[in-house]
Protein backbone atom coordinates (compact mmCIF):
# COMPACT_ATOMS: atom_id res chain seq x y z
CA UNK A 1 0.00 0.00 0.00
CA UNK A 2 1.18 3.27 -1.02
CA UNK A 3 1.15 5.70 2.26
CA UNK A 4 -0.35 9.10 1.52
CA UNK A 5 -0.84 11.77 3.95
CA UNK A 6 1.60 10.05 5.92
CA UNK A 7 4.40 11.97 7.72
CA UNK A 8 7.35 9.96 8.33
CA UNK A 9 9.48 10.90 11.75
CA UNK A 10 12.74 8.47 11.69
CA UNK A 11 15.10 8.43 15.26
CA UNK A 12 17.70 6.68 15.38
CA UNK A 13 19.67 6.52 18.83
CA UNK A 14 23.84 5.86 19.51
CA UNK A 15 24.58 5.13 23.28
CA UNK A 16 26.98 6.35 25.14
CA UNK A 17 27.32 2.67 27.07
CA UNK A 18 25.65 0.03 25.01
CA UNK A 19 24.70 -1.80 28.31
CA UNK A 20 21.96 0.62 28.49
CA UNK A 21 20.24 -0.57 25.37
CA UNK A 22 17.46 -2.07 27.60
CA UNK A 23 16.76 1.05 30.22
CA UNK A 24 16.38 3.40 26.32
CA UNK A 25 13.74 0.53 24.96
CA UNK A 26 12.06 0.84 28.23
CA UNK A 27 12.00 4.63 27.75
CA UNK A 28 11.07 4.68 24.32
CA UNK A 29 7.79 2.39 25.37
CA UNK A 30 6.56 5.24 27.54
CA UNK A 31 5.89 6.78 23.91
CA UNK A 32 3.15 4.58 23.27
CA UNK A 33 0.15 6.32 24.52
CA UNK A 34 0.83 9.67 23.11
CA UNK A 35 -2.76 9.94 21.16
CA UNK A 36 -0.74 11.97 17.76
CA UNK A 37 0.62 8.71 17.05
CA UNK A 38 -0.55 6.58 13.69
CA UNK A 39 1.83 3.70 13.93
CA UNK A 40 5.22 3.55 15.95
CA UNK A 41 7.64 0.66 15.50
CA UNK A 42 10.56 0.38 18.11
CA UNK A 43 13.18 -1.69 16.41
CA UNK A 44 16.96 -2.62 16.51
CA UNK A 45 19.47 -3.12 13.25
CA UNK A 46 18.14 -5.97 11.07
CA UNK A 47 20.52 -8.66 9.62
CA UNK A 48 21.71 -7.22 6.55
CA UNK A 49 25.24 -6.42 5.83
CA UNK A 50 25.36 -4.95 2.64
CA UNK A 51 28.06 -2.18 1.62
CA UNK A 52 25.34 0.68 2.46
CA UNK A 53 23.87 -0.57 5.23
CA UNK A 54 24.17 1.41 8.19
CA UNK A 55 24.18 -0.66 11.19
CA UNK A 56 26.15 1.40 13.90
CA UNK A 57 23.05 2.94 15.81
CA UNK A 58 21.75 0.74 18.94
CA UNK A 59 18.28 1.70 18.96
CA UNK A 60 15.34 2.66 16.23
CA UNK A 61 12.25 4.40 16.51
CA UNK A 62 9.89 4.94 13.43
CA UNK A 63 6.58 7.16 13.97
CA UNK A 64 4.08 7.58 11.32
CA UNK A 65 1.56 10.55 11.88
CA UNK A 66 -1.24 11.54 9.88
CA UNK A 67 -0.04 15.30 9.18
CA UNK A 68 3.14 17.46 10.41
CA UNK A 69 0.85 19.16 12.70
CA UNK A 70 0.19 16.16 14.47
CA UNK A 71 4.43 15.57 14.55
CA UNK A 72 4.84 18.95 16.07
CA UNK A 73 2.17 18.57 19.04
CA UNK A 74 3.83 14.93 19.50
CA UNK A 75 7.11 17.14 20.20
CA UNK A 76 5.56 19.04 23.09
CA UNK A 77 3.33 16.55 24.62
CA UNK A 78 4.73 15.95 28.24
CA UNK A 79 5.35 12.06 28.08
CA UNK A 80 7.61 12.97 24.92
CA UNK A 81 9.91 15.75 27.33
CA UNK A 82 10.17 13.09 29.84
CA UNK A 83 11.42 10.42 27.20
CA UNK A 84 13.97 12.92 25.80
CA UNK A 85 14.86 14.34 29.01
CA UNK A 86 15.32 11.70 31.06
CA UNK A 87 16.21 8.88 28.48
CA UNK A 88 17.56 10.06 25.79
CA UNK A 89 19.27 13.08 26.30
CA UNK A 90 21.08 10.96 29.33
CA UNK A 91 22.24 7.44 27.66
CA UNK A 92 22.67 8.93 23.91
CA UNK A 93 25.81 10.25 22.48
CA UNK A 94 24.04 11.28 19.40
CA UNK A 95 20.66 11.20 17.83
CA UNK A 96 19.60 11.48 14.62
CA UNK A 97 16.18 12.54 13.12
CA UNK A 98 14.57 12.15 9.86
CA UNK A 99 11.41 13.05 8.95
CA UNK A 100 9.80 13.20 5.90
CA UNK A 101 6.62 14.32 3.78
CA UNK A 102 5.28 12.83 0.80
CA UNK A 103 6.20 13.88 -2.80
CA UNK A 104 4.17 16.82 -3.74
CA UNK B 1 -0.38 1.28 16.67
CA UNK B 2 2.50 -0.87 18.14
CA UNK B 3 3.69 -2.17 14.85
CA UNK B 4 5.24 -5.82 15.46
CA UNK B 5 6.42 -8.32 13.03
CA UNK B 6 7.14 -5.60 11.01
CA UNK B 7 10.80 -5.49 9.30
CA UNK B 8 11.23 -1.77 8.81
CA UNK B 9 13.42 -0.92 5.46
CA UNK B 10 14.47 3.08 5.23
CA UNK B 11 16.43 4.17 2.69
CA UNK B 12 18.26 7.77 2.11
CA UNK B 13 19.28 9.27 -1.03
CA UNK B 14 21.61 11.91 -2.23
CA UNK B 15 21.83 12.80 -5.75
CA UNK B 16 24.57 13.98 -8.09
CA UNK B 17 22.91 16.88 -9.29
CA UNK B 18 19.54 17.96 -7.19
CA UNK B 19 17.91 18.41 -11.07
CA UNK B 20 17.35 14.76 -11.13
CA UNK B 21 14.69 14.26 -8.35
CA UNK B 22 12.19 13.51 -10.40
CA UNK B 23 13.76 11.13 -11.95
CA UNK B 24 14.50 9.41 -9.16
CA UNK B 25 10.97 9.51 -7.70
CA UNK B 26 9.99 8.18 -10.73
CA UNK B 27 12.44 5.33 -10.75
CA UNK B 28 10.87 4.79 -7.04
CA UNK B 29 7.48 4.86 -8.58
CA UNK B 30 8.47 1.28 -10.55
CA UNK B 31 8.77 -0.50 -6.56
CA UNK B 32 5.32 -0.13 -6.18
CA UNK B 33 3.66 -3.34 -7.49
CA UNK B 34 6.82 -5.18 -6.02
CA UNK B 35 4.73 -8.00 -4.03
CA UNK B 36 6.60 -8.27 -1.27
CA UNK B 37 5.66 -4.66 -0.05
CA UNK B 38 2.89 -4.29 2.60
CA UNK B 39 3.50 -0.22 3.21
CA UNK B 40 5.89 2.01 0.65
CA UNK B 41 6.39 5.71 1.58
CA UNK B 42 8.39 8.04 -1.11
CA UNK B 43 9.14 10.92 0.61
CA UNK B 44 11.09 14.29 0.65
CA UNK B 45 12.32 15.96 3.78
CA UNK B 46 10.07 18.20 5.74
CA UNK B 47 9.83 21.29 6.99
CA UNK B 48 11.35 20.48 10.40
CA UNK B 49 14.47 22.15 11.88
CA UNK B 50 15.64 21.22 14.96
CA UNK B 51 19.42 20.38 15.72
CA UNK B 52 18.93 16.53 15.36
CA UNK B 53 17.00 17.31 12.06
CA UNK B 54 19.32 15.26 9.22
CA UNK B 55 18.01 17.31 6.45
CA UNK B 56 21.02 16.77 3.84
CA UNK B 57 19.42 14.00 1.83
CA UNK B 58 17.47 14.71 -0.99
CA UNK B 59 14.63 11.76 -1.54
CA UNK B 60 13.40 9.03 0.90
CA UNK B 61 12.01 5.46 0.95
CA UNK B 62 10.56 4.21 3.48
CA UNK B 63 9.20 0.43 2.84
CA UNK B 64 7.58 -1.45 5.49
CA UNK B 65 7.60 -6.10 4.93
CA UNK B 66 6.02 -8.51 6.82
CA UNK B 67 9.29 -10.24 7.67
CA UNK B 68 12.94 -10.14 7.43
CA UNK B 69 12.22 -12.90 3.90
CA UNK B 70 10.13 -10.87 2.61
CA UNK B 71 12.99 -7.82 2.26
CA UNK B 72 14.86 -10.23 1.08
CA UNK B 73 12.59 -11.31 -1.84
CA UNK B 74 12.09 -7.78 -2.33
CA UNK B 75 16.02 -7.16 -2.85
CA UNK B 76 16.34 -9.44 -5.76
CA UNK B 77 12.63 -8.99 -7.29
CA UNK B 78 13.77 -7.78 -11.26
CA UNK B 79 11.97 -4.79 -10.26
CA UNK B 80 13.77 -3.37 -7.40
CA UNK B 81 17.44 -4.42 -9.74
CA UNK B 82 15.55 -2.36 -12.58
CA UNK B 83 15.33 0.72 -10.40
CA UNK B 84 18.96 -0.02 -8.58
CA UNK B 85 20.96 0.00 -11.68
CA UNK B 86 19.15 2.44 -13.78
CA UNK B 87 18.04 4.78 -10.99
CA UNK B 88 19.80 4.42 -7.99
CA UNK B 89 23.42 3.75 -9.04
CA UNK B 90 23.39 6.18 -11.62
CA UNK B 91 21.81 9.50 -10.54
CA UNK B 92 23.26 9.14 -6.37
CA UNK B 93 26.20 9.81 -4.86
CA UNK B 94 25.17 8.16 -1.64
CA UNK B 95 22.99 5.87 -0.62
CA UNK B 96 22.08 4.52 3.03
CA UNK B 97 20.03 2.06 4.27
CA UNK B 98 18.67 1.25 7.95
CA UNK B 99 17.27 -1.72 8.16
CA UNK B 100 15.28 -2.47 11.76
CA UNK B 101 13.72 -5.40 13.62
CA UNK B 102 11.69 -4.92 16.09
CA UNK B 103 13.47 -5.19 19.60
CA UNK B 104 13.37 -8.95 21.37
Amino acid sequence: MLLKNTFVHHVHFWLHDKADKQKLIEGLNILLPIPHIRDIHIGVPAETFRDVVDRSYDVSLLILFDSPEAQEAYQVDPTHEIFANNYAKLLCSKVVVQDSVNVG
